[in-house]
């Protein structure tokens, strides 16, 4: 996503400087010798500098903001490694999905965590967020996209939007920060669900097919259960639509949707890992996250607006945490994606 | 969808009689002679009668209640010739869909206007419903499909549920009933949104591809009218739920999605509709209804738990009306799918 980004700030004349991770050193070397990444369908725009990582400390400082494109694996070494000691002054806005549950089972999103490990360092730094139901390769392509930018400043997020907004890119601003971290952290461990019903109708001697009802069944629960979940950590209404539509698009397409499939289909989960060797596969870990930290809730009678969190209205995460970790079949408790009455 | 409920009532050992309206008669006359009717895939359970309308009052009473099948261009006949005669005793559960504008620009829902209809004639009598993400088809298959019934007596939802529920037909009950019949009615007309965005992509010369993101983008902004919607009408969160996975449901298959396709691809109404000739196309009447409906509320100036009716917040319905009957290409104002520090 952060490489996708580079095209729609590189048409409004933004300059770029594309600094890799310590784990992208070959990309890099590419890009400087051929001014493109072999895992994207295109060349760079002409006027991008590339750089390796140790030189950041001399290509960033004097930037507008820094755009954070890693995925949660490399959220800690993000963390330790460049928000210490970035100048102050300088905006960071991050792609970063996925939550983190620390050892009391507190739930938060990896910005939060950053936040709050950056102040027991004494440096108070606020994490801008973009997110929103889109593909990488379709930004790429210009395709019309609708996007989120979150922060608690007006002025620097008006500053991003005028760096990002083009023609078929299209920008919200929200002072919504917590809803809109939540709404894209989620979204990845639900979309499996669907997913997984792809694949069910696809297993030899599938006692039924599956055509679009069973994807909707699930698609149904995951709306509540998200739902549920944005309410609580108090989510505005339009970042709750952004990340059912951020359901949909995951669902439609991506990497969740392929690991979904294999599941379905009857790969345990080892297998279904091996055959996607070299994929980042964010939900695996948002899965983990999000039941670890619902349970915790859970046991410790927690009461938020939502009401008491009850692990029973959290059917789904509860099984797909089950079919990941503990190789449980990937068939689905249908019966508890219903309400009676309520 | 009165056929596909055929299926499961069957499989639970319920007698069942299927009645037609005048104008099935061939459809019952070849019911009748072979057991099947064309439009569906496999022939009717065994034990079925099949009854010409005219029959109807010697067949109905002494039922335990009537599905009444029937889509929203039957409606004002259903209550005129059905509704306005069966015994008040034997509750009717509607599959119908869509809205109705009265002359005053009041909007209702079918089952809402029914009943106003009947109290003038001065019958009181409460409309049951079913709804939710399910194509027909996939219910005969046997698909895992959830669905909800709403009704104010919840005996007779238990009654229902008994007669309907299988090990795939996952049923809910809810005395939700104007948030399910909102909920159905309305993901009709919204569900066209994203499906012209799969034919915007396949124009010849199509100044970009649009993939999944463009869909996102416009299943987004359908989601956050739905939402406005279904809240100012009252609608409960599980409802709410419903209708977003009706309207992926209705996305991903179904007759409204390919009228929607070849609108995208740049045909007229008039084209569109000659092209699905002999299909009911709910999504026509929705749009309209739901265009005027709202383009009323606004001019009044009417104050909802919502705040003010505002059609600067519907530009989905507005664009798809002015596409639908004023012949306005299809291509979205996709600047206006997006809000800004809300």
């Amino acid at each position: 996503m952060g490489s996708a980004l580079v095209f729609p700030m590189s048409s409004n004349g933004v300059k770029l400087r594309i600094v890799g991770t310590p784990f992208d050193r070959e990309v890099i070397d590419e890009c400087i010798r051929s001014g493109r990444n072999s895992k994207i369908s295109r060349p760079f725009p002409a006027g991008i500098s590339f750089h390796q990582f140790e030189d950041w400390k001399d290509v960033v400082p004097g930037s507008d903001f820094v755009v954070g494109g890693i995925s949660s694996y490399g959220a800690e070494w993000f963390l330790e490694e460049v928000l210490a000691y970035l100048p102050s002054d300088i905006p960071v806005i991050t792609v970063v999905k996925g939550l983190r549950v620390a050892e009391d089972g507190a739930l938060s999103t990896w910005p939060q965590y950053w936040e709050k490990r950056l102040a027991d360092k004494g440096i108070q730094r606020k994490i801008y967020m973009l997110g929103g139901p889109g593909i990488a390769q379709d930004i790429i392509d210009g395709e019309h996209t609708v996007t989120t930018i979150s922060g608690d400043d007006t002025e620097v997020l008006q500053m991003m939007k005028d760096c990002l907004e083009t023609d078929s890119l299209h920008v919200s601003r929200t002072h919504d920060v917590t809803g809109l971290q939540y709404a894209v952290a989620i979204k990845n461990a639900y979309a499996l669900g669907p997913a997984i019903a792809i694949g069910l109708g696809r297993r030899e001697g599938a006692a039924r097919p599956t055509g679009v009802n069973a994807q909707a069944a699930v698609f149904f629960q995951a709306a509540r259960e998200m739902r549920r979940i944005l309410r609580t950590v108090g989510a505005e209404s339009d970042c709750i639509s952004m990340g059912l539509a951020d359901l949909f698009v995951t669902v439609e397409g991506g990497r969740t949707r392929s690991l979904g499939i294999l599941l379905g289909e009857g790969l345990s989960m080892a297998e279904a890992k091996e055959r996607l060797k070299g994929v980042t596969l964010e939900s695996i870990s948002a899965v983990k996250s999000l039941y670890e930290g619902i349970a915790v809730l859970a046991k410790k009678g927690v009461v938020t607006a939502n009401g008491k969190v009850d692990m029973a209205e959290f059917p789904l995460i509860e099984h797909l945490y089950e079919v990941l970790f503990h190789d449980k079949d990937a068939d689905f408790p249908w019966k508890r994606f219903s309400f009676d009455l309520a």
